[in-house]
């Protein structure tokens, strides 16, 4: 068996000690060989196979999925993974399925709006999945304004128990996965009515299948909601519809922890602090910012070797013909996502400290720092998402034709990413409401209330509104505190003139509304200052290993000078930089690339992914690309019969003019 | 039957003469009915049925497509159809199959490189149908790069043969659309190789399949790709690879009316002009623009239609939810890219004028024009498919969760449209030929020579380097020549900019390669003062019905500021406009949105799109969204059983704790 590193010479040029690089990547030793050995568990493993997924119908695919969550299940007991280890293995089977929604929504759900009583009682029987929950709070008519959901839960004191009820078409449940198929159990979100009286919208447990034979309980209607983008992808998931006639649930099922119903029907709050919510919402979001690096380093690794390996013109008296991440304009499509995928990283480990300080103070009763996490969280969710999915597809672009062939993975990758700009907050609903708490902590500046964590520049308000730039030569842009200055200055300075302007409103709701989208272009702005000052940051850090740090200053370098390039306009315009300053960071920028060149497929190595978690023809680690594709391309079911299906009906009698009398 | 028209509100609001607005977007009142007329004979007719496309197995998916391509070659000869009526008709099947190669590649090829001869031998056989023929061009190694293919076809004056050959693997034809399953023919390219010497790459028929029993011809191996980005979209298609072993065709296939090979095996050029393969490139880039604007038309108006029907938030007093359409953020978003479906539309139609007069002037021997034609179109090749795929995806977001499902229609509409951006001309391989021709046209101003066509502009250079902007007001930005020189300006400066950096480097070429991704931001700039100059001039024509002058001059407005806004620092840093002027643009934009919101739902029923086009539940005619997703989601083959295939194997043992007896 030959094996043969087609990008061994590549991998020779690297200026840097790589393992090294993968330590920093993962976050730690610990976490890098948790990570490196589940990786290779999944990928050993042939019930995790994955390549054949495009090919399958529907079912097929959705009965592969339950087996491999069967499957990793059954692993990680007879292994005895760790919390941790699980989440890994679940990580590299790179399949979304029902588990997902039960581990990542149903058992927190319980866990954060459950009482004591009602944790003991749910938790058990759901860490040994004895029941599968879902989550079903998105209805056909409301997904962004949860106020809206239609669902009724009407107390029956006569009873003691609640009646679900689904009053309108509209009010079905609708996108919950894990629930079209599979999940016995829903955390079902529902307007809670007492007494005739609306008390808005609350989580109630429901029971939905019977756990004998799986089918559903009386009143309930209950499905999957159709085939979604892509080839495999998201379809592995049983994204369900649910309707309910009259269901009739305990009283104790209502997660009461925040406010109960009593016995009598009354409706009490309790005194827990309602923030904690948010709380839960600053850790969702924050693995969402965790998972966009992971599915853009993905794209990166898989478009940087092909890059590598693809050559295209250039050839001189029949010698080979230049690699194509030769080319410039690959470069500065590529390298800035290149640089993105680090900077998500780094901004997403700060955002897991940020959520264990929350946490904290939380539990102190300290409430002071939740709307600015809450409202950080919330903007890089959406900046994060965004380019993650914008990225994957300029990756596929990147890899020409062949990127559109799913065995180069991209489309899948695509595919299967999207739905995150959507859902846990649509990522223009957040980038305004990240808008309202930058015009907000504008209009205190004056009240002597200081800004606090990622708003803390605005502090020097005054100072950011008249500072210049000073950068003289290209080099210049190489300064932390020239590049930080700069992106502070243009994001106070894009506030400030919203607020102006809103303040020419008879209302400041007409305002808003009229203005949302300049709004927006602030929001932006300030969350991309977050994701520099973050990386910056990460860069005064001790970052052990040989050229590490190098690499890492020049991609830092190359985000921020990218991000200058394509928001441009806002530099210039807010005054920030002059156009000589902006053409000379983008000299710099060119000299950046090539200052990366040497490096890039050692930087796409230190993800440490497995071919089978690229799942990538092109993004093969040895870069054997063409006899793989090649191979590929045989096990398509066309390739099954030489004269294809149809033949006989259609082609030949068309070949041999006997159409008029054939019956179609 | 109930049938309501839920947006009948939004249509009575419409303030412009939509029938005359429908007869302006087809073209003429001939093209509009042709279209109109076809478009309902196919959506009548059960075999023409798609929706249920994104269920089908691959082979189940193929089978169905050649049902359907031969069903339209049945109707075309029944109904006697006119050619233009057959093309719209299958333009309105709306599927991609192998009859599209045959008819847009293979026998144009055969048209335009065969000789006289050739073409009385082949054309009737293709023209009836008994022989189907594709375009084998592009290989596994090489596909920008043509003059790179590795297939021989080498000349045997033994026998009066050329024996055409696979030399290596990745000489193998890779991706030719109805190679795959189906063509019986191929043009073939390969390099000439005539004693011993290679004379570059020339077409050659070659017979793929046996007419008898469809098998593949001895020496010939052949087969699909494999699966391809998305549910159905190009999966219909049988994109095919091919190999051969030294397969010998007479000397008289290959196509002979540029260049041929003699009895003896001599090369001779005949006195054709090679430039006739540029008229050709024309006229396909042509389509593609043309294509460009009905994809981004049929997204716009699924997305357009469901922001009027979808509301959230904004309910005061349990009355209705505000439309997503009302949303500043949806119109900023949405509004340009009906405005671009409009310019596209017409410059597209522009387009087809310009081959028009190529072709003329080509048969006059009149060359003078062809570079800045084929300049000019495949930068409008690259710009508008780009922005169409971009735009696509877009439409999809802007519909929220529910355009994640396929039955919005969305996902396979992006699927099936981004090839466009590979495919005849990699977007930014054609940009840097436009760049090329800009440095060439600017580094010939001095010389006397008057820049023609498009770049006629850069005949008043010295004014366009210093000319200001003279906007004060908004309302300034209404005017058409203001809008005119502040595009021409900014093309011009940004050419000039790179020009004069180039000079800087050593050699031109290393400029051009270090400079290449400025130098894509020139050319799009150029591209872009194109799109809007046409617009513009077609605003100078007569256009009947009341009120569609005015619509569409808001549109064009909206095109050009939108353009203006999102390129900023383009006009900024080359100083064509100050930041106030910037910012005034920006308000003219916003109240221009709101002067279209009115007319939004009548400006995409202009595009005349029937339901089954659209293949759209979210885009209906009729606005009735939500009952007929909740219908079509029962259709999934998932819901076909209560209990999902794979429980009694993977869940139950779960749920029941038997995991570690059972066997997976």
């Amino acid at each position: 068996m030959e094996e043969v590193d087609h990008l061994a010479h590549e991998r020779n040029n690297a200026e840097f000690d790589v393992e090294a690089m993968k330590i920093v990547w993962a976050g730690s030793k610990h976490a890098y060989e948790v990570s490196d050995r589940m990786a290779r568990l999944v990928a050993s493993d042939p019930v995790f196979r994955k390549d054949n997924r495009p090919m399958l119908s529907r079912k097929e695919l959705f009965k592969n999925t339950l087996r491999k969550a069967t499957h990793a299940w059954k692993r990680i007991i007879e292994l005895r993974l760790s919390e941790e280890e699980a989440s890994r293995l679940r990580f590299y089977v790179d399949e979304p399925a029902f588990t997902d929604l039960h581990w990542g929504m149903f058992v927190p759900a319980i866990k954060g709006q459950g009482t004591e009583e009602q944790q003991q009682k749910w938790l058990p029987l759901a860490y040994k999945m004895q029941i599968i929950g879902c989550y079903a709070q998105t209805e056909l008519g409301h997904g962004s304004n949860v106020q809206g959901l239609e669902t009724t839960a009407t107390f029956d004191p006569n009873t003691d128990e609640f009646v679900i009820h689904s009053p309108t078409l509209t009010s079905s449940k609708w996108w919950p996965g894990g629930l079209g198929k599979i999940s016995t159990h829903a955390v079902v979100y529902a307007r809670l009515i007492t007494d005739g009286q609306d008390h808005g919208v609350h989580g109630f447990i429901v029971q939905l299948r019977s756990l004998d034979d799986h089918s559903p309980l009386l009143g309930i209607t209950v499905g999957d909601i159709g085939v979604k983008f892509g080839n495999g992808a998201y379809n592995t998931m049983d994204n369900g519809v649910l309707r309910f006639d009259h269901v009739r649930i305990p009283r104790n099922q209502m997660l009461m922890r925040v406010s109960q119903v009593t016995r009598e029907g009354k409706y009490v709050q309790s005194d827990v602090p309602r923030q904690l919510v948010y709380g839960t919402m600053v850790y969702v979001r924050q693995t969402i910012v965790s998972d966009a690096s992971c599915a853009l380093s993905r794209a990166v690794c898989i478009a940087t070797r092909y890059s590598a390996v693809r050559r295209q013109f250039g050839s001189q008296d029949g010698g080979l013909e230049t690699q194509v991440i030769d080319y410039k304009t690959q470069q500065s499509r590529l390298f800035p996502l290149l640089a993105s995928a680090y900077a998500f990283r780094f901004v997403g480990e700060w955002l897991k400290w940020l959520y264990t300080d929350v946490s904290q103070r939380l539990q102190a009763n300290d409430f002071s720092t939740l709307p600015e996490a809450h409202a950080c969280t919330a903007g890089l969710k959406s900046l994060t998402t965004s380019s993650t999915a914008d990225g994957i597809e300029e990756c596929r672009k990147l890899c020409g034709g062949h990127g559109y062939l799913c065995s180069s993975g991209l489309p899948e990758l695509f595919a299967v990413y999207v739905p995150a700009c959507t859902y846990e907050g649509d990522n223009i609903v957040l980038l305004l409401q990240v808008a309202r708490f930058l015009m907000k902590t504008v209009s205190q500046l004056g009240s002597g209330k200081k800004p606090v964590g990622t708003t803390a520049y605005m502090g020097k308000i005054e100072h950011l509104m008249q500072c210049q730039c000073d950068v003289q030569r290209a080099e210049d842009w190489l300064k932390p505190n020239v590049i930080l200055e700069t992106f502070e200055a243009r994001a106070a300075r894009m506030s400030v003139a919203c607020a102006q302007n809103l303040s020419k409103f008879s209302s400041p709701e007409e305002g808003f509304a009229e203005l949302s989208a300049n709004l927006v272009e602030a929001a932006i702005a300030h969350c991309q200052l977050i994701v520099v000052s973050k990386f910056l940051e990460k860069l005064q850090q001790e970052i052990p290993g040989k050229g590490v740090k190098e690499q890492l200053e020049a991609l830092c370098y190359i985000y921020a000078l990218y991000l200058l390039h394509k928001h441009l306009g806002d530099f210039l315009s807010t005054g920030c930089i002059t156009p000589k300053q902006g053409s000379l960071a983008n000299d710099q920028l060119r000299s950046l690339y090539s200052q990366v060149r040497p490096n890039a497929i050692a930087l796409v190595d230190a993800f440490n992914y497995t071919d089978h978690y690229l799942g990538s023809v092109l993004g093969r680690y040895d870069g054997n690309v063409y006899p793989k594709l090649y191979e590929e391309a045989w096990k398509d079911p066309l390739n099954d019969s030489v004269v294809p299906d149809g033949y006989h009906e259609y082609i030949r009698p068309m070949l041999k003019q006997r159409l008029r009398a054939a019956r179609l």
